[in-house]
């Protein structure tokens, strides 16, 4: 087979393949290995020494890496991709001691975010999201989830989810659509949240499916906004046209969002602080993905944090997600997550590392083909200048991948300069 | 007045200007103001409008930053920028639960660096340097103030300061060098610790001073490393040599170091999570500045905060730095700091501002010509292309300069992608 590319030596390969892995090896790290590619994909992994003759490397483009680290692209599993405006002015409120209900008062919150999204045209939500996903390729980051839930108005959502197919279209990042129309009750519906949640059901879901915008319907279950029952009701609407399943649970209270998203085999549930210890198993059997979004956290200024020891005990999927939303998580930097998750969480660096990769596809569902270096992988890697793998989670803000690599082809990295939030 | 170069308009300018600074404004922020520069100096600063007409601009460079957003060069008044090798594996040791002590027995701690420092050459050193300080500037620092520390010998710490000598000379970032010969107690010393003392005061201390490689003389003030008469001691001899004075102070224990740093008269006290809040009236009244270090609490995993609110409504000066380290702080990104500090002390935008500008040039002794945009100021500064000034504050990661300006010339910038720690 001719071999377009090859990395060969990498001096410190992290495959996170279960065929290198091992009691002492966990992450699957292979010293002086080598990755070939055809294409926009991985057909060998292993030691250099050992890189098979039937391979033909007469016209490959042949990197030498051996100073170098090279993990799988990051993926960043839960991010609100594309929104207009900024709420910097809330983060003051919040130091000061103003509730989140005195924030609302003052026209803060998510409902400020559909209002300023409403005023910016099509235009301005792509070329911000296209700076945003500049922002987060310059981290390694390869493909990032995108909801939509800044519209909560047919066109509005639809407007959303088409954005985010633009850049998915256009930008080398992979992104992938989720509709979350149950992101809060408008401020038009207050008196009556029943019609919008028919609204959700009847209009968009159709709507949404029908134009094939969205692979995941989201939903913030929570105490005040959607209860358990209404979340079932849309989530199942949803799984009933093809849709697969994300929650928002049990983020500021036990509402048993967490326990929702297992009984309906959810992919993912997210946040997930108030996790109850007894829902755990439920999630090991769903194989749901428990994904924790540390700088909300911390932006929230939370002092509870998710059982993530039990979780990890247990065997659930743990990823980490940067939330990247204007309120509770301006952060479009998985590095600074994935520190912060070491950090928050009291994790070892190993264990954030499979968060932002092989359990981070699962949370995408791009488990088959994302997360691993490992031949029939999309060949979407990150080069780091680095001997020790484990400083791409230690250190905090600083380092970045010298080289990334996208469906095969490496991809130009630009630094974020442009604005990335808009004031109106 | 021939004019070298101009910005105007400029969108927001935030000034740290007592001139413009009021009430409502405690930034002294003009909108659609304008700077003029000549040589490396600014030499006017006001709203474009008010231009006087002595200022000939007829050649000068005018740049129009109507969307922008510029402030002082950022200064960073803690680091420990020179070390060999780097301390990943820490890391997973301390979030396993390993105590200080047990990381120090299976040969880690401060003594780990010294090793790892002692084998690089002066050359390696110094190319490690330059790439921090690279990737510093990228994120619109223009001041850094660095310490020796890790040589714990007479060669090893005069070795340092001449690395930081060579550093400032050749980079366009300033450094202000910090004799920190009292880092820790050097292994070889541990049974006759006193030993080590005089090696300070009459070996050291003379020899630093005599070559003119450092302007403050810097302690580790702690409970079992110096306490607080050895620390009085090493601290008198320096300023009895010339040196100003700065003090590693109450961080593990509130053992007297802040006390000690204000009855010195110190420039600045470091840490300062146990200080005391008997001791804060003679911080205000000796002028000493509070440097608060919120990454290495942070990546220490501490609870105690420092009395921040207390500092600041007394009326003390509180600057904010990374504090980058191998060990406790292995964080170049001053901005991920400002963050930080914000959400850790629950500080407005503001204030974490001060804390980087005025407050941090105060910290470094350089009150009178850096920190503000101002008339007979250096003309550092740092360009965001954000409407809100607030935005590079409260937005956690993502944010960078798109221009930096270092003594009156705009810096070229380059993305930190190559190794800024090694592994030996």
């Amino acid at each position: 087979m001719k071999i377009d590319r090859a990395l060969a030596p990498v001096g410190t390969l992290v495959t996170l393949s279960d065929r290198f892995e091992g009691d002492e090896n966990p992450l699957g790290i292979l010293s002086k290995g080598a990755v070939l590619i055809k294409d926009d994909e991985i057909v060998w992994v292993g030691k250099q020494d050992d890189v098979p003759s039937e391979f033909d490397l007469s016209e490959a483009d042949i990197q030498d890496l051996s100073e170098d680290t090279v993990f799988p692209g990051f993926i960043d599993c839960h991010t609100h991709l594309v929104f207009g405006g900024s709420r910097a002015n809330e983060f003051d409120m919040r130091v000061r001691g103003d509730s989140y209900l005195e924030i609302l008062q003052a026209g803060g919150g998510i409902n400020a975010t559909v209002r300023m999204t409403r005023e910016a045209s099509f235009d301005e939500l792509y070329d911000l999201g296209m700076r945003r996903l500049d922002a987060m390729l310059r981290e390694g980051v390869t493909t990032v989830e995108a909801k939509s839930g800044y519209g909560l108005t047919l066109e509005g959502e639809l407007r959303l989810l088409e954005v985010i197919q633009a850049l998915n279209r256009d930008h080398v990042v992979d992104v992938v659509p989720t509709f979350l129309g149950a992101h809060t009750i408008p401020e038009t519906f207050k008196t009556n949240p029943r019609e919008y949640v028919d609204l959700v059901i009847h209009e968009m879901l159709p709507a949404v499916v029908e134009r094939g915008l969205a692979e995941f319907c989201d939903i913030f279950c929570e105490e005040g906004v959607y209860d358990v029952e209404t979340s079932r009701e849309i989530l199942e609407a949803a799984r009933g046209r093809g849709l697969k399943l994300k929650v928002h649970a049990d983020q500021l209270t036990a509402s048993g969002g967490g326990r929702l998203a297992a009984e309906l085999r959810a992919t993912s549930a997210e946040h997930l602080e108030y996790l109850r210890e007894e829902d755990i198993p439920a999630f090991k059997e769903a194989g749901t993905v428990a994904v924790l979004l540390p700088i909300a956290a911390m932006y929230l200024m939370m002092e509870k944090v998710p059982p993530v020891k039990s979780l990890l005990e247990q065997g659930v999927p743990v990823a980490f997600a940067t939330d990247f939303n204007p309120g509770s998580a301006p952060c479009l930097s998985l590095l600074t997550t994935m520190t912060m998750a070491a950090i928050l969480y009291r994790l070892p660096s190993d264990e954030v590392l499979r968060g932002v990769t092989v359990h981070a596809a699962r949370a995408v569902g791009r488990e088959a083909r994302l997360g691993k270096v490992e031949a029939g992988f999309q060949a979407d890697l990150a080069v780091f200048s680095v001997g020790d793998h484990r400083l791409v989670v230690t250190t905090f803000g600083g380092i970045l991948p010298s080289r990334v690599m996208k469906r095969g082809r490496w991809a130009s990295l630009s630094a974020p300069c442009e604005p990335i939030m808009t004031t109106l």
